[in-house]
This record gives C-alpha cells, structure tokens and sequence, in this order.
C-alpha cells in the first residue's frame, strides 16, 4: 500500500463524507476535527471505501464487529447504499453507540466483553450469510479510506512538520501514514524539528516522505508501543476510559506494516490524561470528544509529546460518540 | 459605516480571534462555526476591535452589559489585554455563563431581571469609574468587529447567495450585512434566488452589493421585526429560551441603520424550533449551541427560509455558552 491508495480512496468516496474542516487553534497548532464527520467519527472513510471497491454487494449485505464508532460508521453508510448491515458490539460499548446504531437501522448483536470477542462473533456469522465484511481496521480499502483524513490536513493546513493521531487497531494512523506521504512540505519545515529527532529524518535514504506521525495510545492499551517492542503485533490487556473505541487487543497486520517506519514515534499517555484533555477540549475549545477522540491531543497537553519552537502540529481529534452530560465530569 | 470599516477591524483584531472554520454540510450549505470561537461566540470580535481602537485604556480597564456572550467576551479580551473588566449582568444569565465570567477573572455584578437592566447600572457605574464602555451591539466598532465573521463568510465558501444569522441586539447581523458587501460573487449566483425574490436584486440602482441576508428571530424577541415595521427601533417584550443571549429589549440604533436594507429579509422562528434546531445540531453534525446559537438554524430547518435548488446559503452558529448535559433534553 502507498500514497496512491490513498488518493483513489480520496476519488471514490468523494461526496460521501463531509471535508471536516481545521482550526489553527493558536499559530501553528491545528485541530483537524474528524468528530464532526457523518456518524460522529473518521470510520466513515474507511466504511465507504472498503464497500464502493467491492463491487455489487451481496443480499445479505455488509457485516461488521466494532466497539462502536466503526458499526455506526459501516451503518451510516450502508443506510446511504442501501443495503442491510449486521454489526456486533461487545458489553463495553457506551450505551450512546448502542443507540445510536439501532437509529441508523442496524441488525444489532451484543456480545462478549471486549471488541475481540464481538469479532469472532461477527467472523462466524459472516461466513454463514456471506455479507460483505467491513474491518474495523485490517483491510487495505479500509486504512486507504481512513488515510484521506491526512491527505486534507495537508491540503488545509499547507503541510505541517507533526501529526499527532490516537491508536487503537491502527488503521487510522496508518493510514494518516500513507495519506500525509506524497504531499507539500510544511512551510515550517526550516525551523521545524521536535526535541527527539528531526522530521526531515524522513528524506534521508530509505525513509519515506512525510511528516513525523506520533501515535498515541492509552497505557492500558498500548498494541502499537507492544508491537513495536516485540517485532510483531501481540495480544495486550485492553482496559480503561477508551476502551470502547480504542480497544482493539492487537494491532493490525496491515497498519503494523506502515507504521513500522522511521516516521512513526509512538508514545503513552494516562487515563487522566486523556480525561482532562477532553474537559479541556470543552472548556477551552467548545470541542465535544469522547475519550479515544481527545487521547491525541493528551499526548501534547500532558507533555508526552512538546513540539519544538515553531512546529507546526496537526492533532486529529477523531470521535464524539459520547453522552453530552459527561463533558465536564 | 461600509465595508471598508471592516476591513480595518479585520486588520487590527488579527491574532487576537480565532478564523472559525467553515463546514460545507451538504453541497452549498455551509455552517459557519463561529461556535468555536474564544470565550465561546462571535463577540470577542467587537470586544477586541473596541478595546484596540480606544488607544490607551484607562486605569479602570473595561465595563459592559451583557446577557452573558458579550460579558465573557469582554472579560477575556481584558485579561489577554491585561487590563480590569467589569461585567453587569442580569438574572436572566444562565450560571454556565456566570461561572465563565468568574473564571476570566471578572468583577461581576448580577442585576436586575433582563439585559436593559444590567444596561442601565452599567451606565451609571461607567460614570463614576471613567472605564471604556464596551456596548454589547450599538457601537460602531463592535459591529464592524462583528463583521469579520462575513468578510471570512466570503472568503471561506468562495461566495454565498444568503447569509442566515441571528439578531439581538443586530450587531452580529448589521456587521455581517457590511462585512459581506465588498466580497466575491457567488459562483452560484447564476442560478440562485429564493422563492421571495432574487440576491441579484442588490445590484440594482441604490442598493448595496452583498448577498441577501436573512435575520433570524425569536418570536418572543422580535427587535428588528418590530423595528421593521415601527420604521424605528422600539420596545418589545423580552422572553423564552434565548433570551440570555439575543435579550435586547430593542435593536440598536447603528444596527437598525444598516439592517433597513433590501438585503435583509426579517424572519421569526418559535422556541421549539430553536430546541428541535438544537437537538439536531447535537444529534446529527455533533456541533454544541446555545439556544441563540441555533437559532439561525432553526429558520432552515422549520422551513421558515427555505433555499431555492442551487442557492449557496452560510448559516452562522454564533455561540456555544451552554451546559453540555441539556444537548439532548
């Protein structure tokens, strides 16, 4: 997979999803903000392009398993295709998503603890109706779709040196990856250059171009830091405030591939530092995140990641399938 | 006032307020999120482009009357301009606002029932301090502060064919009408024009170029309704559930000059439908407004402006000072 995929995603599913727009919150700080993408998150992309490739969809239509935001996305978008979608969920997925699902129309199932669990469900069920199965984010269509997030932040925003993205399966951030790689350079890019190496460490041979991405995962789930270490995607614990969207239990092969790169910095933050970035993000900013939707912009609020001087960053803030009421919990 | 006194606001307030982004919603529907600008609405724009233009300030600092938006406003560009702010308020204010007042760092006075009130003990409270009044709506620098928000209207959607705002007092909407005068053309002007006549007609003799504009209201604040058909600014009651933030008991006389144009047109919308405006903005485009900043919505979506097929239409969503958990009451 490269830049091209992600440019013939970009094509086909023009129309579909909403061109999200970008703040620049202060001088060289950009908000790109995915939340306020048709159902609530960037799943859409992916949900649109994975189907629009697959030719004429089955009877049976489209069958996915999610934490939530991905079966809203897959439903949303079936509902504009008309055809049926089947989504499974697990136990922790937040009520809000669970209806929000059965709104859009969806055949809705509820099982097991955690999103693997709804997986497996889901991949048993698939294989008895033959519908059309959409990943949540291990297909090549479906981290192609997502990757259009990056190509319009550099389109909006003139190219910036940093992009700061959440992880959870990774088919965001790989795909941000391969979107953000053939694209301007940052007209910063001369003062540019975080504390812990240089962002033009990507034209050196070998490397590809692009913005430095800086991956952030919750401690508690922490499948591309495990990955990485390990050499291979690995089962981790998946646990804590995000867990419902961020809750794959190990990365994806196909993101492990693209963010495997000299360009990728992955980092941590706390569940605390993930809810007073959303508190943040209301009060400051009148932005209204769940959890995994603010854990990219904790990385940079809690010090995690501190551009250099004259940086130019473009956090994605990527989901507000969320209750209202517990913004200023 | 014209056009050009914008510009000069546009001018001397950059850096200080946020460009809010434009969301194109649907083809040629735009959102203008002004919901996301600093301390919550449109009204630091007015505020800076005041207290900028006044040289000097005194050791007092600044004092204003508010429902609320235009208090926060004040409050923090007086803390980023480093001097005193004091804001009246009446009991209308909703304690979301009160609250935000307080953590600016303002000295707040809480008074009488609605924004007239709080209007009148601001006065003589100025004339015993000597504190630069900052007006809410009636002063020439507060509507061509509030103006930007159409001069980046243009320039953000390459043109429009209507403009749907909100009115209070009307600086929000005599500024726009101004600050969308001097712009592009509409590159779907050609086959714009709604059902009560065209935006062309402002290019004939006498009147001013600019896309039509079409001033919202609550029916139980009608101001520029009522002054419409007054042929002055009068009297009107104050009441229902915007009336903390578009509360004026009368337009301004500044205001009124520029909003008795052709290019306006008068349109009142009823209190569910500022709600069910509401609600829908939450549910469906996950965008958090204050009653008031729905308002402009509510015309669309209650049918009581409707776009003709093709016409270009910006919807301003000018504030979000709200308590998050009423979203979905």
């Amino acid at each position: 997979m490269d830049y091209s995929d992600v440019l013939t995603a970009a094509h086909r599913i023009d129309g579909h999803v909403l061109r999200t727009p970008v703040l620049e919150i202060s001088p060289g700080l950009f908000f790109k903000l995915e939340l306020l993408q048709h159902s609530g998150s960037f799943k859409v992309r992916g949900a649109f392009n994975r189907m629009l490739s697959a030719g004429e969809l089955p009877p049976s239509g489209v069958i996915a398993a999610s934490g939530g935001n991905h079966g809203l996305a897959v439903a949303y978008a079936a509902r504009a295709l008309g055809v049926r979608a089947e989504i499974f969920v697990p136990e922790v997925t937040s009520p809000v998503k669970v209806a929000g699902l059965a709104a859009l129309g969806a055949h809705i199932t509820q099982t097991g603890a955690i999103y693997s669990d709804a997986a497996e469900a889901a991949a048993k069920r698939a294989a008895e109706t033959g519908a059309l199965v959409v990943h949540a984010y291990d297909q090549a269509e479906v981290v192609a779709g997502q990757g259009t997030t990056g190509l319009e932040i550099v389109e909006q925003t003139g190219g910036v040196d940093t992009v700061v993205v959440a992880v959870g399966g990774g088919g965001l951030a790989a795909g941000t990856t391969l979107g953000t790689s053939g694209g301007a350079s940052s007209p910063g890019s001369a003062s540019g250059g975080g504390p812990g190496g240089s962002p033009r460490s990507a034209s050196e041979p070998g490397a590809v171009a692009g913005p430095r991405i800086v991956a952030v995962e919750p401690e508690r789930i922490p499948t591309l830091h495990e990955a990485l270490r390990a050499g291979e995607p690995v089962p981790v614990e998946v646990g804590g405030v995000a867990a419902d969207a961020l809750g794959a239990t190990k990365l994806g092969a196909i993101p492990f591939g693209i963010l495997s790169s000299p360009r990728v910095r992955s980092v941590l933050v706390s569940d605390e530092a993930i809810l007073q970035a959303r508190r943040t993000l209301w009060a400051r900013h009148r932005v209204a995140a769940e959890p995994a939707g603010a854990t990219a912009y904790a990385a940079l609020l809690s010090g995690v990641y501190t551009p250099a001087p004259g940086e130019r960053v473009a956090v994605v803030l990527c989901g507000s399938n969320t209750d209202p009421a517990t913004l200023t919990a």
